[in-house]
């Protein structure tokens, strides 16, 4: 008899060819593929958390689901069971047995993303699936003075809606752009962020690297709360989730 | 009225779902692809020749070609036209006119060629692509010694067969493998490849890091001038050309 466990795992996705992360009553999804998956392996109807549920088109190497389950044999195999029978847009990277009241999203300290531009006359073919391409020459020093004035608790309700509730005050720790060649990599973290509130933030750190607008903008756009003044969120493919932080550092 | 003149290109690929480089009687090609959207541009019929043909599946950022057209536009306005009406797999990254004896295959000083390798127990799902998977640990220390070996002017008879001729003396400038986190990348350069010659030496290598084969075997496979002797191919999907080269340096 084996008595049920609660399990972690991080999952690895490409988002290109999912409607989202979460469930729906028809199209293909990264939860409905996963717990497809458990269903196989374990004979039992799961039902999963998971820590962030990213849009279509969206990627991750970090996302943190949790599900219960009675496992007989080795963490390990059981690893190698999802991973055999999940399609190969959808991996298991890590697994491990966490306390019965884990919960991925509300346990949650932090996320961070890793949104992928770029920036060269003409578009990089390998990284089509995994960048978003901007033609014009960026003035990424511009960009990163921007992104500075986002730092630190604020209400950002001019860059996002709650995904439920009203409240709009989120904490930033992380905005860094970094740059190789001609791939630049904004990386930024918080403990959580507001519907979309990444890719409209990239967006308007765009128009600020083109000329458009003035790094100081963003701290004019920020203090509006006004979400039609941030630019359209820029498209979901240069995305990804790659870590969500736990008190106990998993 | 203009004269015609002869266009090199550089040409980046995505592999994946084209049977290869060159055209054939059925079936999607990279050639095929280049040479409809080189007629729907120019309205005539051009005959391309490219610097290597690359098996199905073998990605490409530094494939060269060149064909002969009359165009009145500038050479930007080609780029542009072409890049508007070839697949999202295919692109041109950069174009320029060059005498009219040039040929991309039979004037290439040399060839550079990237295999990635994903060491790691778990695949990894945004690199699968473009990577070559290998689960058990490697001894990359080992497989760059045993590269080594192959370096100069040697018989590969042992690791390609000639893709046309009987000569399968090459000359091999370059064999390195390089190492970030989990991913490893051989850089190889030849004044030419033999067929899969690429991906036989790979193969083999991989023996040598899991341990199969100690890194002199390399030398002493290569001396034995026998197909039989080297391993199998590894998969297209962790092999790129990025690089041609010519006497002008373009």
């Amino acid at each position: 008899m084996v008595g049920v466990r609660r399990y972690r795992a991080i999952v690895e996705y490409d988002g290109t060819d999912f409607l989202g992360y979460q469930i729906q009553a028809s199209g293909r999804t990264v939860q409905g593929e996963l717990e497809k998956s458990l269903k196989q392996v374990t004979r039992s109807e799961l039902r999963i958390d998971a820590a962030g549920r990213t849009d279509a088109g969206v990627h991750a190497t970090g996302q943190v689901i949790a599900f219960n389950g009675a496992w007989k044999h080795s963490l390990e195999d059981l690893q190698r069971a999802l991973n055999a029978t999940l399609p190969p847009d959808i991996g298991i990277s890590s697994l491990d047995v966490v306390k019965k009241s884990f919960h991925p999203r509300f346990d949650a300290l932090s996320r961070c993303y890793h949104y992928v531009v770029i920036n060269q006359p003409w578009p990089s073919i390998l990284q089509r699936r995994y960048a978003h391409h901007v033609k014009k020459k960026l003035d990424v020093e511009a960009m990163q003075e921007g992104s500075q004035f986002l730092l630190g608790s604020h209400d950002f309700a001019a860059f996002g809606q709650p995904p439920q509730g009203e409240v709009t005050v989120r904490h930033l720790m992380q905005a860094n752009w970094s740059v190789a060649g001609n791939r630049l990599t904004f990386e930024v973290m918080a403990n959580a962020f507001l519907y979309r509130m990444v890719r409209r933030i990239v967006g308007t750190l765009l128009q600020v690297g083109s000329g458009e607008l003035a790094p100081i903008e963003i701290k004019n756009i920020l203090e509006t709360k006004d979400l039609s003044r941030s630019a359209p969120p820029v498209p979901a493919q240069g995305l990804c989730l790659v870590r969500v932080v736990y008190p106990d550092g998993g």
